[in-house]
């Protein structure tokens, strides 16, 4: 059976990263004998949209709908494409076009990093972000009123469906469930956000109820960042809004000593649309071109899609090869700078793809 | 001239750190002279809930305008009355009904304090946060519609005014002009919230053509809470939406050790009406009744409200009080046990009163 996968770099280094997450991935499809077949697409990048005045071409739904898998890198350049241009037309589009709602975020501290956190070591920080994906805060609904004057309002509206609320937490539920300490936490922020918050609450409770085996606290989203910092290990599996869920990822992995080897899977769990894999890190113009991205976001993104098209033992190898390098450390490995080594974004592909 | 505050303890341990605050006070204004008269009321919290089925007496606005400042504990107790209805009752209510639209909150990791960071020292965290306070995420705009049924849906509107954004940012833009770094950040999202975020982008560019002194960058928020783990000596003074400075206020000093030290300040800069000020921390129910609190919060709150009266060199003589406590460490002062010392509130209260 072949596996037929997108591939869109995007911006930035998207563009860096994604030639070493199909490096390992083809590895890990010759050594397990599975059939990947790759077909590169260059829209949802910001020159796309320069040249053509979209972010996509019309038929995009239709082209990709046809994929068991999208395989990404990052979109966005502010100085090209304002961001609420680029990400609307393009990454936000999938997410809710393809109804994958669910966006799962591991957050581990691996072997070989450094923690910002002081005496922090693997085992320590190893909890899932389960973030909604489809509707929330990031709404289309809202506008501007007395355009250009003192008086000049916005307004944008959080919308918040029990459908949407309960489908994430069933998964955020059931996995928790088959995670060894059986824990969840909800964030919320129902003391300030006196409406949506308090409904997330409401439908925490009714789900949790089929759920008796899972512990379930819930913090407000500014003491729950706190308790990041200052007890990682708390957490188990958080389930939060697509806001929320969007800061405690980014938040989870630099907790872990860097955003460059977070990966990210935008899941529609029923798989009637492509699932889309994409390092938590976007496109980083800052760094773009150099050379010295950190591509393990991007490989362990390979074995998260791999995982979800059903070839487990591939994904694992794929993650004891990062494992592996990392804790060899910047002395023996290639480490990117931002590991505090001096390998480039290819020497360390290869390196990882050498392992596996 | 005598200055009249608005004592309220609140809940939980507001009730207990309110009185080692008001010690310091007494004391401060002993050595320097002020006149302060303080007059208790036992509104805003739970039990005065419980008892009146409302969080204030129908006259607290008038009662309350009366005064030069508030000097505010906590309040919340989720238990007895839900948090949406008891903050949106009171504290936050008090946040508009003043016109308190700033919401100052340094965070300086102070001498003797450990931060969960690896390897940071007094000198490297030092920031303000200045928190729009009024408006924003937290509205009382929305609803539910389908109520019982599977299509339930819930909506609540942010809203941010011109003139709210406009007044926030001049009064950030001015403290980082009077500080010796120069600097501005701007915590926004306006990749994902795609109408009020992008507006809060142009206000920024907007009034920093005014300021060509200050430095003026800008983070979206999932970004910019990984970086006050990874590089919190970046920031000087951050500027922030309602809900967005919650977050950053919560998170900046959790990376200072500890938010049982943390004090704010709701400011109305006109001084039409009273300003309030309250620790970070909240009514922590979870330690509440144990006397073990932190009363450092409450007391650094004390200090801001001097200064902010017009007594800066007691305010700071305050804190130069707390710093020297702190600095003994847990061996040699009764630290409380957040600071891994074997202190009480009071013990620790009164050591930094006699420090005074
Ligand atoms: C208690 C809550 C409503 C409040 C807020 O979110 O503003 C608190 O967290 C704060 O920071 O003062
Ligand atoms: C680029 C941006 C719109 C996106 C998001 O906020 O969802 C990114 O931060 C992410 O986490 O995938």
């Amino acid at each position: 059976m072949t596996h037929r996968i997108a591939a869109i770099a995007g911006d930035g280094i998207g563009t860096e990263v994604l030639p070493e997450g199909l490096r390992i991935l083809e590895a890990a499809a010759k050594r397990f004998d599975i059939d990947l077949e790759i077909e590169h697409f260059d829209f949802a990048s910001c020159d796309y949209y320069l040249e053509h005045g979209q972010m996509l071409p019309d038929d995009w739904f239709d082209t990709l709908s046809s994929f068991d898998a999208i395989f990404f890198g990052a979109v966005g350049w502010p100085e090209k494409v304002p961001d609420h241009i680029s990400l609307w037309g393009s990454l936000l589009q999938f997410r809710r076009a393809f109804d994958q709602y669910i966006n799962l975020r591991p957050c581990r501290l691996m072997p070989g990093i450094k923690s910002p956190l002081a005496d922090r070591e693997p085992g320590d920080i190893d909890f899932y972000v389960v973030r909604e994906n489809t509707e929330g805060e990031y709404s289309s609904v809202g506008g501007k009123m007395f355009e250009g004057t003192e008086r000049e309002v916005v307004i944008q509206d959080t919308v918040m469906t029990r459908t949407g609320i309960d489908r994430v937490l069933k998964y955020a539920f059931d996995l928790a469930s088959k995670r060894p300490r059986h824990k969840l936490t909800s964030a919320t922020k129902s003391n300030g956000i006196s409406i949506t918050m308090p409904y997330w609450d409401e439908r925490v409770k009714a789900m949790a109820s089929h759920y008796p085996d899972v512990t379930v606290d819930q913090f407000h989203i500014d003491i729950l960042t706190a308790n990041f910092v200052l007890h990682p290990d708390w957490f188990d599996v958080v389930v939060a809004s697509n806001l929320f869920g969007d800061i405690l990822s980014d938040l989870g992995p630099a907790c872990t000593g860097t955003i460059g080897v977070a990966p990210s899977a935008n899941i529609n769990p029923e798989g009637k649309y492509p699932s889309l894999f994409e390092p938590v890190h976007g496109s980083a113009p800052d760094i773009a071109g150099k050379g010295i991205a950190n591509p393990i976001g991007q490989m362990w993104c390979g074995a998260m899609m791999l995982e979800h098209l059903g070839h487990e033992e591939a994904g694992k190898a794929i993650v004891d090869a990062i494992e592996q390098v990392l804790a060899a450390g910047p002395e023996q490995a290639p480490l990117t700078p931002d590991l505090k080594g001096q390998g480039t974004t290819q020497s360390l592909g290869k390196a990882i793809t050498e392992a596996l």
